[in-house]
């Protein structure tokens, strides 16, 4: 099994003013190494000493870590709008048992074969009570993690939050909580695991009126406690989940039962099922399990208007527009997905990693283009470019004692083969890490195919090792933004798919934006625009970028935040000029919103649906 | 390369009053026997000596081919609305030369790679003219092939056709007769292949105006001119086909290319790309290639709000809604298809087939479950209850001279070895009939699966020939509804999808409830009610049923076709019951239409789109 946490009990709760679990992430030591806290991952209490070089002269910043140039001030003070109190008193009046006898309530439970207590999400206690005004809660769901986000919570005095945090944990109390905000015109929010990044939960009216007396009361509708796993069904390879439950509980609850989800995303710790149907979210094993599409059966879904169901779980079928479609896609904007039927599958007989090291980008990633053309596709390919070979390199902790020898000799041996033998330049090179799962003969099979390749693109297979540690990358690289952000660092990952021929022209032509960008604002040091190609299709490719530099701090015109939001837009243009998707698998939120042309059809058919599910405006727009 | 016709060129027109092509069908020849007319199929110019007298058994009626008890009066006379000729006079105008320098005229065309005129759709004659009023076209495009079209045009006088057929050959052509229709108030009738079983091209406002001065003149617009393949992309594995095409031409153009479309539903001989979109279809290689849902890059429609288009040819997106997901089973009520880009798939390396004999249809549709879970599916998998595997056996055509020795004595040995050693009773066998496509070493463990599968439910490998029968059979059995007609029997398909657990017993109440209704009216002789599980999925299957029997002509209370349509809606309620869907892959059109809840905010929701997309009403509803 692919574990993306060494252990999935007795977790840390989640920080609340950056990524991760509390006490987990990169600081640097006493001797003055990179060190990651904690001990939820393979990598953490381990000690990385040549990073910090490594990263001062990728953003050719010589001092970069002698100063900490944004001072954080969180919190920030969080809004209260004007009438908050009277939409407070009506959800006292209609709930005033607050749901403290409700049996979901413990968290991550399951009736039927699913987690146990256990498993409960530990920071369930902030979602302990059905209603909540508490600042901390209404700040952490005012935001997911956009870089804006971020920037706003360290930098900004005041944060716009919803003013009650309302968490249901039943679908009677969604249909309760609807029926109150039409009639008393407050605004629902809702909220799964608060890790978009796409400025999600603003809402693309919420922060422009002129007099909040105008703007409504906003609820945020925390589907948190709503986490359970309502039946497993064995014979038609189904799981009926609600909403609220997050990736990891369910990774966890189905393992003991001998299924695994097959629905990875790399926020797969925080996210939940809902935010996963919502955002049309991707999961890196898409290949062998499919996108979040491929695995709905059915989803359950309220909106103002009612509940959208299908009427019999089959398989498919073809009556109307499909309502499992609607709902994709509709960052919260049409309804509150209460619980949905999911495909589960058997435990995987086989599971092995492998990396393939390549003289660079190109090959590797002709590569990725002839596996996918091969048919014998592994459950997970991702190419990385020599900045994240780079990393994934120097994210080896140093050996003690006997192993170290053993370790440097194994080290030595592959630097030598690979730049003496092949002629690898370490500047230049890219890696494939690649995860294969299911039957032994069907992961035989594709090694095989991969070898053949490898061999034909000038490819080194450089071992499990390698590729589990390109793996839990992922999602230490997360925690990575937090760290650098008090250095004045700003840095961002983005996402888009395009046809397999277009893909090369695009990628340059990003870098190139990004570095003419960063040249013309005057900003100190280097930019890093980063690339891997995530998702491969028949039809195309999935290439996800992280753009990263030092900010200016006393920039006569930009603050940090605008001058990072001015380069990552422009990207986002190159991007769409070039044939790429606005988003493969983030979303729109706020953050993208601007870019969608409100002539087409298609807009126009997005805001129809909202102007029919939710006619009254109830839910966030 | 599976061929489900001998040659795709010179092929005779498409009949007018029934199913396939002119002269080819089931007769009966001076001996009295059954034989095989035409050219283009595998059984074609055959003698089946042993059909008749089985049929009239399953049919319970001795005499049934002594007399023939419905007689023809096809066709109908056309209806004319009182002011078709003022709608008729705006066409004239606004499309003076009548599209007669337009060059996709000659049909199956293509610029790029595609099917050169040899493969020109040989009925297109009939659609030689932009604008017509011929009667016999205006017929055949207001009728699919649902028992009831089939017993109105042979038994009524009158039949309620469009006044007007028009077939542009470009989006612009179909921009503007949108633009037309909404000025001067007539209904559009968007028509691909007329091959629907579901009423689709009724509307379920179309019959019910009391004042034929109150409906609005009808205009069918047959895409059947749009049908090139406008390019082949060889490195994305896509094509832009436009949605006129029909299936076998676009098999053939592609199969030029040395590529497979993949999506074989069996209507592929005389349906179109636009059709399989619009009723959400599926194919029989669904497994390997995916159902059409999968198979679409991008859709391109004309609504009378605009056209919709994604703006990339992305692999996938998450950007709002999926534009693609709205069309899926609009069934031209949205708005009027003009082309797709889809997958195409390189020839595969092996084609193989198989077929597996069961004791029983039990032991066949466990075997075909555990194949499912298994992983290793084949492209095609159809298991075959006794009715249908007796009939593919029947269909073996009396062989001639040293020929028939062998081949008599193979079959007396698979009988004996079938009967005598495995004590399978020939009544009650089932078999599964296979299709394997892919790599060789796919196909090799696909095999070797099957095998071992077949081994543990008591099955035995009855060869290839047998299996190429029985995908044969499924082109030549559509032909057995209008041979049967004029005899009284009446008969008709249809089909749902239902999760695996449920499956046996709905199977079971089918042909209770079928039976019960049959003897509870008094009908003559017995009701055939067979079955075929045609498509596997993780989470369910697909049953599709046959229903026939012959109806009493002289019944007091009900015409034979109410007495059908009795059975049928009496045995889609009990699939409804016992959680099947209302349609895997038929669609509603008007005939399924009633059984929608009209208070389910699934189906206001289809209405809300259908008020967005054409507030005027002027595509068909």
């Amino acid at each position: 099994m692919t574990q993306f946490l060494k252990s999935f009990e007795n977790l840390p709760p989640e920080k609340q003013a950056g990524w991760g679990f509390e006490q987990h992430g990169f600081t640097i030591n006493d001797d003055g190494h990179i060190a990651i806290d904690g001990r939820v991952y393979e990598f953490s209490g381990q000690i990385y000493p040549r990073i910090l070089p490594w990263l001062s002269s990728q953003l050719g910043v010589a001092d970069l870590f002698q100063q900490q140039r944004i001072v954080s001030t969180f919190p920030p003070e969080v809004t209260v709008h004007p009438h908050a109190a009277s939409v407070l008193a009506v959800l006292r009046d209609a709930f005033p048992d607050d749901g403290a006898d409700d049996t979901a309530d413990e968290g991550g439970g399951a009736d039927d074969g699913g987690a146990d207590g256990d498993n409960a999400y530990e920071g369930a206690d902030t979602h302990g009570s059905m209603i909540s005004t508490d600042p901390m809660l209404r700040l952490r769901l005012a935001h997911g993690h956009t870089m804006n986000d971020i920037y706003a919570i360290h930098c900004h005095d005041t944060f716009d939050a919803p003013d009650v945090v309302f968490s249901p944990s039943s679908r009677e109390q969604i249909d309760a909580i609807i029926a109150l905000a039409t009639e008393h015109q407050f605004q629902l929010i809702p909220v799964g695991g608060a890790t978009n990044v796409s400025l999600a939960l603003e809402g693309h009216h919420g922060h422009h009126s002129e007099n909040p007396e105008d703007a409504p009361v906003r609820v945020a509708v925390s589907t948190r406690r709503m986490n359970r796993i309502l039946a497993i069904d064995r014979v038609n390879n189904t799981a009926h989940i609600e909403a609220g439950a997050i990736g990891r509980d369910i990774v966890y609850a189905l393992e003991k039962e001998g299924y695994v989800l097959g629905h990875e995303p790399d926020s797969i710790e925080f996210s939940t099922l809902g935010g996963w149907i919502a955002t049309r979210a991707s999961g890196m094993k898409k290949n062998r399990y499919g996108n979040i599409e491929d695995l709905i059966v059915d989803v359950e879904w309220v909106t103002p208007m009612g509940t959208v169901q299908r009427t019999t779980n089959n398989p498919r079928e073809s009556v109307l527009v499909d309502p499992n479609a609607l709902i994709l896609g509709s960052e919260g904007r049409y309804g509150i997905i209460t619980s949905a039927v999911v495909r589960i599958f058997k435990r995987p007989e086989t599971v092995a990693y492998e990396s393939v090291a390549f003289a660079s980008f190109a090959p590797g990633f002709d590569f990725m283009y002839a596996l996918q053309q091969s048919g014998d596709v592994p459950a997970s390919v991702r190419l990385v470019d020599t900045i994240q070979f780079q990393f994934s390199q120097l994210l080896k902790p140093a050996p003690t004692g006997s192993l170290a020898v053993i370790a440097k000799a194994k080290s030595t041996f592959q630097r030598w083969f690979i730049t003496r033998v092949k002629g690898f330049d370490l500047n230049k090179m890219a890696a494939c890490t690649i995860v294969y799962e299911g039957s032994a003969r069907e992961v035989a099979n594709q090694q095989a195919t991969v070898k053949k390749l490898a061999a034909q693109f000038g490819g080194v297979l450089a071992g499990s090792d390698n590729a589990r540690r390109g793996y839990a990358l992922t999602f230490t690289i997360a925690y990575l933004r937090d760290f650098l952000f008090p250095y004045g660092v700003l840095g961002e990952s983005f996402e888009t798919s395009v046809a397999w021929d277009k893909a090369p022209a695009l990628w340059q032509a990003v870098v190139a934006e990004a570095e003419k960008w960063h040249a013309e604002m005057g900003l100190p040091g280097k930019i890093i625009v980063t690339v891997r190609a995530t998702q491969i299709y028949a039809t195309g490719v999935t290439l996800y970028f992280y753009l990263g530099f030092q900010c200016d701090t006393a920039h006569a015109d930009l603050s940090p935040i605008d001058q990072f939001a001015h380069i990552e837009h422009r990207c986002r243009e190159v991007i769409l000029a070039h044939g790429g998707s606005l988003s493969h698998h983030h979303g729109i939120g706020a953050l993208r919103r601007g870019f969608l042309d409100p002539t087409n059809l298609r807009t126009q058919t997005a805001d129809a649906l909202k102007q029919w599910f939710d006619p009254q405006g109830v839910l966030l727009d």
